[in-house]
């Protein structure tokens, strides 16, 4: 078991190895930090293994804040409970659990309904803290303090985490697929099932198909949908795209003068019943929505543009087509009680994890995921802390 | 019966009396004009009352296109099929219908669809035309072709309508009552029923309580809304708004330096679950979204700003707000069905449609119809043809 010889360290600081990011594009360095034993309401975690998304690697590269530095980055991860702090009733030593990047506190308006994922009591920030006392629990061998991320920081073999930051789930799943589930994967899932609901038959565009646009392609083959439309420059991409029932592909450069949105309109006969922006860009959320069926289509912004970017639209555009614009944080999920729902529906092989891991390194070698990702290589690589 | 003779006129040209609209901003001029007889799939009604509704007054003030003279206005109003055209086989002579500006053809994918009410065969358009065939049926006494306005054109003795903008309805109706359903009345109540979907217990913010905006009062308050919040510039509306279950009035000219959303969000400790704009302004739709609630709050654009207006929004809160953004035309009613459901209720004594009635005047004395609508003294003024 991966808790033993728990007893020796809780409550105590652990000395271990985090790859901590001092400073803006350059290499992670693998450093021996110290981590504080866990509050109230937080646990210690030993990571197992960590997967890489886009957000690490956007505030990686960035110089101004929200980027800080030195940093320990990282949100996608999966690991054992090492000890757990005060008022911590819901896990215990030796649980396994998932670290999330929004909370689910289970007391809040926002927790207790079936309609929001947005906790209200510890809402949504790229924060450098921990997210009750704003205090960090890292520190490098001088003794300066390390930020947090997300409020994960899985980048290192220990990491502390609120309890209202952890799903506690079936300790059989690999923990490779598991620790997907973190964060983009689940967040491309959610928004096909629990943001758009998109029904079975229906049609669906993707624009962008990375990891988190496949995501959705698998979150939209599991609610059935029959036509899925995936949009990318690379048509690579669209290899991958099969495995996860992408049924059509378009490669947007080779659209000419016409826009991706007609393509879409006279393929579909009118427009895509569910549209979603996985990019990141302003005027790809003008032309999803310019593509989604007038009358009942519904748009969904996945991706995260620059901040400060505007999306505008005419009144009448609004008002006259009946179609929706939404958006979806985490896929509208609700962690405790949706990310088990998914690591269930992988154990039956219903949902389809597997394909997204194209590449595994060790804990060493983590700055080869980053060069992986950035160079479109890979979708998810996962990070072995123990390897 | 109001049908008596027809056997005498179906088929014919009718002479009859027309408010005839000859230039922008000048009164109405009730003149003898001909109507011709309906070709395939009209019918031609013998309108019994009309109500006057603001897109009346807007395409009557307006200068440039779509506005265009000579036209004879109107699009609320009940009347009784006089003759029928070919292939109509709905509603015969005699039968009470309500006109509608957007089209139920049921045949087409929208019409036969239950998530949609955007007519594909006959798209809504501020035509000057019958939608089929694109001529008019009006002429003046000297032969010239007066226009027609949003397929209804109710400000005549008799009219031509296409049968896809009729709705047949129980002829036990007051007419003067059943009118109001024909466009803006019904506009509100749908925006809350059938495009927001109110739910019990929920709270309700309404951006400009006019007759539309209490209308979406009067359709959340049959949702089950518990606390409707009216924001107005005139006070005057609260006392209209109390008898549509308006339970808080904000006069937004008494917010000081505070935007509304800012005391609709401390008022109700987090935003309204729904939130409705119904003056037609860019600005006030941005107020309704930053005052709906986090997680689940959904914004409806029911007022028409100016052609080309921008709605702005930065990703950011579209996407990590967990709000939605909707338009609704003709509240997302579908006329066919929906009307009568209304007109049932009313019957009922579950819907208000009475209170709405402030002013009733006769044919000739259209001109203060509009008068009254212009200085904010009506809700709705009902002119009857016969009177």
């Amino acid at each position: 078991m991966e808790n033993k010889g728990q007893h020796k360290t809780g409550g105590k600081p652990i000395r271990c190895r985090a790859a901590v990011s001092r400073k803006a594009g350059e290499p992670l360095q693998i450093e021996e930090v110290v981590v504080a034993p866990p509050k109230s309401h937080e646990i210690r975690i030993k990571v197992i293994c960590t997967s890489l998304c886009h957000s690490d690697v956007t505030l990686w590269k960035m110089k101004d804040p929200p980027a800080i530095f030195p940093r320990i980055l990282g949100h996608e991860a999966i690991g054992v409970v090492e000890s757990v702090g005060e008022n911590v009733d819901e896990v215990e030593e030796g649980d396994v659990v998932i670290p999330t990047l929004i909370a689910d506190c289970r007391e809040c308006t926002d927790c207790k309904s079936k309609k929001s994922n947005i906790c209200s009591k510890l809402p949504f920030k790229i924060s450098p803290w921990m997210p009750r006392d704003g205090t960090s629990r890292f520190t490098d061998s001088k003794g300066d303090v390390l930020y947090h991320f997300l409020h994960v920081s899985s980048f290192s073999e220990y990491t502390v985490i609120d309890i209202a930051h952890a799903t506690k789930v079936d300790p059989t799943i690999p923990p490779s697929r598991a620790c997907l589930l973190g964060c983009g994967i689940s967040t491309g899932i959610g928004a096909a099932w629990r943001t758009a609901k998109v029904e079975p038959g229906s049609t669906v565009a993707i624009f962008g198909i990375g990891a988190i646009g496949l995501a959705v392609a698998e979150g939209a083959r599991l609610c059935g949908a029959t036509r899925i439309i995936g949009v990318d420059v690379n048509p690579r991409k669209f290899e991958f795209g099969k495995k996860f029932g992408v049924t059509d592909f378009i490669d947007s450069r080779e659209c000419g003068e016409k826009p991706v949105s007609e393509v879409i309109n006279e393929m579909t006969d009118g427009g895509a019943d569910y549209c979603f922006e996985c990019v990141g860009l302003a005027s790809l959320v003008h032309e999803a929505f310019a593509c989604c069926r007038k009358g009942w289509g519904k748009t969904i912004v996945v991706g995260v543009d620059k901040p400060g970017s505007l999306l505008s639209f005419t009144s009448y555009e609004i008002l006259h087509s009946g179609k929706s614009l939404t958006g979806s944080l985490f896929g509208g999920l609700k962690a405790k009680s949706d990310i088990p729902i998914l690591v269930k529906r992988y154990m039956d092989k219903e949902l389809q994890l597997d394909e997204f891991v194209t590449h595994e390194v060790s804990f060493q070698d983590i700055n080869k995921a980053f060069d992986l990702l950035i160079e479109g290589k890979s979708l998810r690589c996962v990070i072995w802390m123990d390897k």
